[in-house]
């Protein structure tokens, strides 16, 4: 197999010669018995048997900070989570076809989160099926077929989805109904604002002169693959309202900056003061049990409601319900947004410190516990960034890498991280920066 | 919302007013929080509060044998699928890009139950994403787009599955790269092996001749969605002979009729003594728990894994894993494929003694614990279907409909069902068929 180029932080099988006999037989495995579509992180990759709070431990005992995993929102193995999967499972486990209280009180319980209510919601099991939902329901309500998506997007694997999905294959051509805008880089563009809203507009007319009706815009609201892109707060509004007045709608894709993560906010969108007609989530939505959503204003979603039914067997099934309204009490109960919020500023404030000895960070971005680092003395330091997440891996703390320059440490911890494992993470970068002579 | 004609067994919700306050007001709090895509079963919708083996149960206490139930295959609710998911949760729950042995242990114990091995696996969470990715490694093997489907198959609900699945919207229009053929209706057609071969030929034909090369056939092996066709076995395999010679796929959707459903055998393809390129797997792997997969040759999937990676963030997950293991190890250990076999043919049978009291019962097929009755007096009876279906379910066993005229009651239960069992649904049957006259 041939490395990936698209993928950042993969594993190169080429290179399995200097890894222990235990690894090297679980790669052959799977390579034997897996398709060949899948990846592995890191130059070495890890085999983790357990997981605790930001802990993750692997076969030898030796314990690893989780700080790349956007799942596990409240961390490893919570146990009210786990206790609230083995008592549903336990008891029914049916679908949305049978009358159910839980579908009805987690959709409660979700829209309560989110302002500009009325909404409703459709249940899915990934984000990849809320996106791919989403897009159909958007071309229901707007007859349109067009999508304008940022540079490096990713929302998921559906073939529907792949397509408007850059980031999985960055040089191949786009169908004819997608459009891809450059990313809003706030550390290259001045003004992110006008740029991002000129970029939008300029495919809306490029559409229309295909004779292709605009859709929709999406794009996940902390442009986590195009390279982590936060501020200023409210640089996405003119961009909404293009698309708007082309008369396609907005789709937030929450699943990487929604459900706390974001810090000052809950949902990502509600940072940049837009008002979405979709809203999808997922990855932290049941800690790790598979759920997903589309929340959508109501006359958005009745077109489509009026034209499909759409059945999905798993979705918003009593196990996922009590996962979601389990992992959403957490996250109340133990204030993990505040957390996010705090740790995050404080994660900042510490990378922005580290800058004063390594000169290479060049920008230090994100909001509450999804940051961005930029490694770049001139010139973005690809090399260096892979070198520092390996590194970084070799020390005991998990991270990864993003940005359409392939230069950006991408960090997301579960919510629960404390100040004092930020201070570890912080003086393992620290480590791993010198190491390389950064 | 309008009745949904396309969708058989679906409750209207014009017809509310007959309903007890307490059901009434779940359905208003569905329709306020809810997409409108939604749908209930029964004139009556079920309101479910627990399941244990064959048994649902409702608020008010009483019990339904859930003759409806393809996911939950060894039983609702089974101690040692609950225990395995509730155990692993509590251990870890993270993803394919670290290694671990659960995808690895199960890959192998689900493959080891295909012949023509070697094969390789891409796990998802669901039937519709295995379906969905399916159709992408067909197109990258084959570099063609077009698709065969039958009549009213169902293949899921992403963008791209959706379009093949014509039971979704039967009048709509399909895309320019989707072929239907008729259903092999083995109750109206003598010789369904060469009227199958002929229809796909020349829907080859057709796409060759719009400049589309053909990609893949796909077919649920049991055709339960057309309307549940099982004999003469073999009469599949001219029909992928044809997709072979035009150089396309065979796709094999097991959601429905594999994992030991089919009781003659494992998987629904080996009834047909074919050799698919794809097998596609769903509802019963995981009991409930979202887990779905591909299973196909490896110089198949090779082609697609070289041009793009696919991550499925919960797919093949040590929770699901645990959940498709336990499920398969509790199949192989209380025998469920056999049990299928001989509860069904007792099924069948019982249903032909029937038809001597009940002479609409015109043809029952099936095999294992997928059966279908049709209900046909000279005129296929939609009507009585549903009088019966509601009938069954007043009386406290539910089943469904299916097949291009609506005229099939649908019985798909619980591979745990035991031959007293299945006596009591016989009997309920009968009931219900003396009181609409039939």
């Amino acid at each position: 197999m041939s490395k990936d180029r698209a993928m950042l932080n993969a594993f190169d099988p080429a290179s399995a010669d200097g890894l222990d006999d235990r690894t090297r037989a679980l790669i052959a495995r799977r390579e034997r018995l897996l398709a060949p579509s899948y990846r592995l992180f890191y130059e070495r990759p890890l085999h983790v048997v357990r997981g605790e709070g930001v802990w993750l431990f692997d076969v030898d005992g030796r314990r690893y900070l989780d700080a790349y995993n956007n799942v596990v929102s409240v961390g490893h193995a919570h146990p009210a989570v786990v206790r609230a999967i083995a008592d549903q499972a336990a008891v029914l486990n049916t679908h949305t076809r049978y009358l159910h209280e839980s579908v009805l009180d987690t959709a409660e319980a979700l829209l309560a989160t989110m302002p500009d209510t009325p909404r409703q919601m459709l249940f899915t099991c990934t984000g990849s099926e809320a996106n791919d939902a989403a897009l159909r329901i958007a071309r229901a309500a707007t007859g349109g077929t067009g999508v304008i998506v940022t540079q490096l997007a990713y929302h998921g694997v559906t073939a529907a989805v792949s397509e408007i999905s850059p980031s999985l294959a960055p040089t191949a051509p786009r169908p004819p109904h997608v459009r891809v805008v450059p990313a809003p880089d706030t550390f290259r563009i001045a003004d992110v604002a006008t740029a991002l809203a000129a970029d939008v507009g300029s495919a809306i007319a490029d559409l229309l002169a295909h004779g292709i009706r605009p859709a929709a815009l999406i794009v996940d609201t902390l442009f986590t693959s195009d390279g982590v892109f936060s501020d200023p707060a409210g640089f996405l509004a003119p961009a909404v309202d293009a698309i708007h007045a082309a008369g396609g709608l907005f789709i937030a894709d929450e699943v990487q900056a929604g459900m706390g993560r974001s810090g000052s906010t809950m949902w990502g969108f509600q940072r940049h003061g837009v008002v979405p007609d979709l809203v999808t989530m997922g990855k932290p939505l049941g800690n790790g049990h598979p759920v997903a959503a589309v929340a959508g204003r109501p006359e958005v979603l009745l077109p489509f409601g009026a034209e499909a039914r759409y059945f999905n067997t798993f979705g918003g099934n009593p196990v996922a319900m009590a996962a979601a309204l389990a992992t959403l009490r957490v996250m109340q109960d133990e204030g993990l947004q505040a957390n996010a919020a705090a740790v995050g500023a404080h994660l900042r404030a510490g990378f922005r410190q580290l800058a004063a000895a390594h000169p290479v960070i060049a920008d230090v971005r994100g909001d509450g516990l999804f940051l961005g680092v930029e490694l770049d003395d001139g010139t973005p330091r690809r090399d260096l960034t892979a070198a520092v997440v390996n590194g970084m891996r070799e020390r005991g703390v998990l991270i990864s890498a993003t940005g359409v320059h392939g230069n950006v440490l991408k960090l997301r911890p579960p919510l629960v991280l404390t100040r004092e494992q930020a201070n570890l993470l912080l003086s393992v970068a620290d480590e791993a920066l010198t190491a390389v002579g950064a």
